[in-house]
């Protein structure tokens, strides 16, 4: 029993390097509890991730017998237990045949896999965003580009209901390594906001992406010179960060971009492209990442969830 | 007296952010002795810079009436009393007008200023490398490109003897901040060593420097996928940001360049040019900072060294 009174039919799960997000449903999708705490990949030895999961459930009250479906890094070879990638091309459907379930465990839990681009020219990998990814197919995106912001942004191209490939830019680290640990946290750490300077530097950097980093030691040199009298700096590094990284991977052919992401970087992300004149829509990553979780979940658990999600998959 | 038994008539020094070259020489230029410690203004407080020169001349019994002339980061607003910056353009001559007089020492000690470019679009500053490039107009380098690499590399313009303008690129502290605190830590930082991939990644990025950033991802996702078949990280890392500089800072306008550099570094800067087929000559950077050094004690005490280096400047 949640909060709510209602029953539990299934716990989703998002489960990253940084964070764990938790989501009680009922069988027809409805939320009933949410749950979201700090401790992710990045913290968790093997043996710690059944632990922390059980107190969220025992928090929830959630039955023995309601299985839990998870996606991202905790599927990973130093995660919890590894889902073996998917392998780009694929459809997303995919993702249920290649769900591995949690051995020792009473409950039925299982992780998802994520996708590899086994490309020698480009090889990536992505967990987690894959099922973003299929939250949108979910909802009828089916054609286009889709920019997944974050410390590791993903662009990836869907093409009747499939990813085709994608690339990954290292703009959120990069950025925090620039303005945290390089001769520009002087500079960049304590500075203010500027949408101006924010949207000019990615204009420069988008009109020319080799700029980004030639005009790096600029951020230091120039309140060193002229104090004040310039552009804010964090604001700077970002938009010659952002502004780089949409030239590198968004195409110019026409084709329809999604612009998926939540919160602040969202905000960023969707101001950059407005400040280029580049038209998109907006996805809330999360509630995406929830769709496609929900909609593997009634491919895995048919007698628990009997009704796939609107819009359906392609595979 | 030295260990040689000359006198020491000037004292030469390169003070850095994390060291300091120390050389003794005699009224004609011979350098008597060395010496090299890891003390630069990265770990000395503004009081640590007396007693640590003192210690190293005294070392070297080197007589009181002996004048220092030292240049680099010790002259920063951080570093032991400021030397403030000359402006670009300029000529070299104007280090002797922009010494400063180290103040409450019983010893004549000299600071050379750095060189500040103040144009609002590409401010820059450096500290150091303005005794080097003075080093080459005295050797008889009066026009073309410089490049001196680093942690933080400078690219000079060059014309008539007079420094028209410069960029710093950040390329060897992004070196050592994503191989040794991103993501590509995993893969890279224990990486053996492979011209081959050094030079394909140096060629790949200077032909789209665009694709520096976007290949990053692939050092981590590579080995991922492909285990040991694939280039070797730390080498394609130092390819993919040398290639990416030379993009940005080389103009394709047929003037001589100039690799101004020693050690290892000098190698790898010489490998990537090589195998761009681009041609340039090499300068030995330390020679250089110490023959600049040497002109400008020559204007600051006619009286010790009688004469000017063969080349002299212009100003």
């Amino acid at each position: 029993m949640t909060k709510t009174g209602a029953t539990t039919d299934i716990v989703l799960a998002d489960w990253g390097t940084s964070s764990l997000r938790l989501w009680a449903l009922d069988r027809q999708g409805h939320l009933l509890e949410e749950r979201r705490s700090d401790s992710g990949m990045g913290t968790l030895s093997r043996d710690g991730y059944a632990p922390e999961l059980q107190g969220h459930l025992a928090a929830m009250s959630v039955p023995d017998e309601t299985p839990v479906l998870i996606c991202g890094m905790a599927g990973a070879a130093q995660g919890w237990q590894e889902a073996p990638y998917l392998e780009a091309p694929t459809g997303f459907a995919a993702l249920a045949d290649g769900a591995i379930t949690i051995t020792g465990q009473a409950r039925d839990i299982r992780i998802l896999p994520g996708i590899a681009q086994r490309d020698s020219a480009n090889p990536d990998v992505m967990r987690g965003e894959e099922t973003i990814l299929h939250g949108l197919v979910c909802n009828g995106v089916l054609d286009g580009t889709v920019c997944l912001p974050g410390t590791h942004s993903k662009w990836a191209e869907i093409e009747g209901g499939r990813l085709v490939g994608f690339r990954t830019m290292m703009t959120g680290e990069m950025f925090a390594l620039l303005g945290k640990r390089s001769i520009l946290r002087h500079t960049v750490m304590s500075d203010r906001w500027s949408d101006d300077d924010f949207i000019a530097a990615v204009g420069e950097a988008h009109a020319d992406p080799s700029r980004a980093l030639a005009s790096l030691f600029g951020l230091r040199a120039g309140p060193l010179l002229f104090g004040d009298a310039v552009p804010h700096g964090a604001s700077r590094l970002s938009g010659l960060m952002i502004g780089a990284e949409i030239a590198s991977c968004l195409q110019d052919d026409g084709r329809p971009l999604h612009l998926a992401a939540t919160g602040e970087v969202a905000a960023h992300y969707a101001r950059a492209l407005t400040g280029l004149g580049i038209g998109f829509d907006m996805v809330d990553a999360e509630l995406a990442v929830r769709t496609g979780l929900f909609d593997i979940a009634s491919i895995l658990w048919p007698d628990i969830i009997p009704e796939r999600m609107q819009g359906g998959t392609t595979a």
